[in-house]
Order: structure tokens, then C-alpha cells, then sequence
């Protein structure tokens, strides 16, 4: 069987109706979605993802369970949130057994995105091969860069392009890309000579946008975190529901 | 000095004002740059590019000079019109001495980005080192591609990509990139063992969404002719006063 697989290197180089029914993977390497990834690692119970600050604040407030508060703005903690935007600080002796309400404003953007999806999960290279297995028998497939106040960013295109590399090598022939997928997976094999070391992949992403920003602030730690390839066997997935993130079971058996 | 080379993968992704004063290369492979090159190169005295069909008609209607209407809607010629949008169409026998009415969807609303911009060229495969070497003296260059029906489309960012690359073999570590641009020069790289001989660039070309139009309408040819890299030392350049492209003098010396 065919299998159709879209890039899409911006939240708004789509929309809603294109998403409708489909299954997304949301893109926000550096760093909402390794974030999420290590958080729910960690045994966080469930993320709540906020567009604004305020809305995050009073979800907070409401909460029936021990919540804590994390996002950033321009990179840095919020004031008076628990924690910014780093995965270093999602940790078990943070996080487990805690609800944590979130707002970023890339990655959160792009799950706006799919809000009539079918089914929604987070992609990063953290978790890369977990999530091919998770969405690989899925007829359509769209892989959602959030890129980096509203810019294509090419930390989220690589990732995009080595999750279409990964689902081509299982498909083979019988897959079908458009441009940006082509792109991605052309940009993604460029640096195929570095990327199966870890500082190769890290070098890549410190050059980008996302990157370079995350340097900016001295953060470089976490673009090294970010490009640990396939550290986690696990696959958040947004209940649509809810709106909450929790850690899928791997479906793929 | 630094140079910067911002790409934009879609007229979309910038704005007229990000453009003002810049030096822009318009980039529409499939297939307006390519027969712009090719009818300037045949003897065309100019090319006036036109948005709609019937503004297309009332130029041609007025026009003192022996004039022709070219272009194309889907692919296909324009009732009534001259020639459709084939570089095979645009030879010295049916061009030579002439003015050229030009109406393409794509590549013309790339061209309307460019009102405020100091520098406006035209870039194909065909004429791709000259254009380099018009331009590689800016200190500030953006590549603008066209896309195709609003998508990005892989034919346009990867002559990007190997125009990017040949600006930074000519400036070193002197070069300022965003992230548009690294992803368009890594497509580009990962087609480089074809790239030199013309097939496996049309190849690449044919995969594309111009190329699979083109394809479906039996204009394969059209392909092979725009992967003729650097078949022309000549450079297009819009004239923004009176709204023409003309065949620019080398200015590189």
C-alpha cells in the first residue's frame, strides 16, 4: 500500500483542513519537543500545552492535581514559573507524578495546527526511531516543523528529513513525498557523513537559527541534549480530548 | 566584508519591505527564468511581466514596437496567445527584435515582491555562474523562489542551493546564511554526485512538482533544457522604472 508522507517546514505553510483526519508528528527540536520527551520520561503525569502565559497560569490554578509551571519566552524561564524551557530541569525529583502546564511559543503553535487531526504525536531525535515505528503503518503521514518565531528553522527540517529518511527505508518504493519532504531528506543525507555521532548532529543543530539563538542565552548544553539520537522509547501523543500530552504505549507491537 | 545571502523558499515566507534595497535573484526554474533566458538570448528586445491575462492583451494592444503575448495558465498556452511558456518556443526566428508580453502565475508574483528592491535578476540553471558573478559583489543578496501554485517546489530551491554554494566558494567563511538558505544547499549537495553531468540534474528535476507538471502534460523536454547549466553568460534584469526585463551587461568585468 501507498504511503503518503508531507512536510511541513512552517505551521503556516498548512492549514487545520489539510490536517484534518491525518496523522501529525509535531517538530520543535530545540526545544519543546525533546522537552516533552524528557519530561514524560521522567514520569511527569501529563503536559498541558498553553499558546499564552496567562492561560498557562490559570490552568494552574485550577488544577485538582500537584502541577507546576514551565515555558519560556525569547528563550528564558517566565517569572514565576517553576521552570523554563530546558530539558535539563524536567527531571524525576521535578516532575514525576505531576501535571506540568506548558507554553512555548513555536511548538505550541503547531499542535494549534492539528486540531482536527486524528491522531497527533511529538517528534524529536531524542525519541526519532520510536516515533517511525509508532506512525509507520499510517497510510498518511504529516511531519509539522514549528520552526522558530515563524521562520523555517533547519533543526526541525532535519529531523523531518531523517524521520522520511527512516520511513522510506521501511516502505521502500511505495511511498510518496512532496517537496518539502524531498527537501528535508535532502538537506537531513548532507549531513550524513557526521550524523551518527552525536556531536555531529549537535554541530548541524548549533548552526541553525534555533541554535544559534540557544547559544545566545548559554544554553549550548541542550542543543548536545537535543541530538541524542533515539535515547528514549517513547512517543508523547496529544489527547485531543483533553488537550493534554501524555506517553503513548508503542503501538508498533 | 560579510556578505549575507538570505533565502526565501516562497514569495510568501518575505515581504516586499525585507526586500527593499536588496539585490534579488528570482528563481522560477519550471519554467519562466529558464525561457526568459532563452528568449533574451534569441534577441528579444524585452520582456514585460504581466500578473493577468487581460493586462497581458491591453500591453500588447498598445505596444509601439513588433510584439508578441507568451505565457501560460496550468502549464498551457493562452488562447490567443502567441507562444505558451516553453524555452523551445522562445528562438531567434519567432523573438529576435521583439517585445515579449509575459504572463506566468508563479514567477510573476515572485517579481511583485521585488518593488522595493535595488536590484532585481533573473536566475535559471542555464545562466547559474553568471549570476553568481553579477551579483557576488552585494553585499546583501536574497535568492527568491517561486514555487509552484504556492508550495515550494524543490526544482527552485535547489538552484538556491548551488547558487549558494558557488558565492560561498567565492567568499570563504565571509558568508552569512539563514536557515532557508543552509537547507537549500544541503538539498543541493545531496544530489551532488549527478549534479555535474546534465541527466542526473534533470533527474532531480523531474522529481519535483514543476517537473511531475510537466511530465503530466508532456513537456519532459522543457526539463532537460532547463538543467542545461550555464548554457548562457547572460543575466536578465528588471528595469523597476518601466516594469521591463532586459539582458543585463555582465557586470562583473
Amino acid at each position: 500500500m501507498t504511503q503518503t508522507v508531507n512536510v511541513h517546514l512552517l505551521p503556516s505553510l498548512t492549514t487545520r483542513q489539510q490536517l484534518a483526519g491525518k496523522t501529525v508528528v509535531v517538530i520543535d527540536v530545540l526545544r519543546a519537543s525533546t522537552t516533552i520527551v524528557h519530561a514524560l520520561a521522567a514520569g511527569a503525569l501529563e503536559i498541558v500545552p498553553c499558546l499564552e502565559v496567562d492561560e498557562a497560569r490559570e490552568i494552574a490554578r485550577n488544577s485538582e492535581l500537584p502541577t507546576i509551571l514551565g515555558g519560556e519566552r525569547e528563550g528564558l524561564k517566565i517569572d514565576g514559573f517553576d521552570f523554563g524551557n530546558s530539558p535539563q530541569e524536567y527531571v524525576p525529583e521535578n516532575v514525576a507524578g505531576k501535571r506540568i502546564v506548558f507554553t512555548t511559543t513555536n511548538g505550541t503553535r503547531a499542535l494549534l495546527q492539528c486540531r482536527l487531526a486524528k491522531r497527533v504525536v511529538i517528534g524529536a531525535f531524542v525519541n526519532c526511531s520510536t516515533v517511525c515505528s509508532s506512525v509507520g503503518d499510517e497510510p498518511a503521514i504529516d511531519l509539522l516543523c514549528a520552526g522558530t518565531k515563524k521562520e523555517i528553522s533547519c533543526e526541525d527540517v532535519l529531523l523531518a528529513g531523517a524521520i522520511v529518511e527512516q520511513l522510506q527505508q521501511t516502505r521502500g518504493p511505495h511511498i510518496v513525498l512532496n517537496d518539502q519532504a524531498l527537501l528535508a531528506v535532502g538537506a537531513w543525507r548532507s549531513i550524513q557523513d557526521n550524523r551518527m555521532e552525536p556531536e555531529g548532529l549537535a554541530k548541524a543543530l548549533a548552526k541553525s537559527q534555533g541554535g544559534r539563538n540557544l547559544v545566545a542565552i548559554g544554553q549550548q548544553r541542550d542543543i548536545e541534549i537535543a541530538a541524542r539520537t533515539d535515547q528514549f522509547e517513547m512517543v508523547p501523543e496529544l489527547d485531543r480530548e483533553s488537550w493534554q500530552i501524555r506517553a503513548a504505549i508503542d503501538r508498533s507491537g
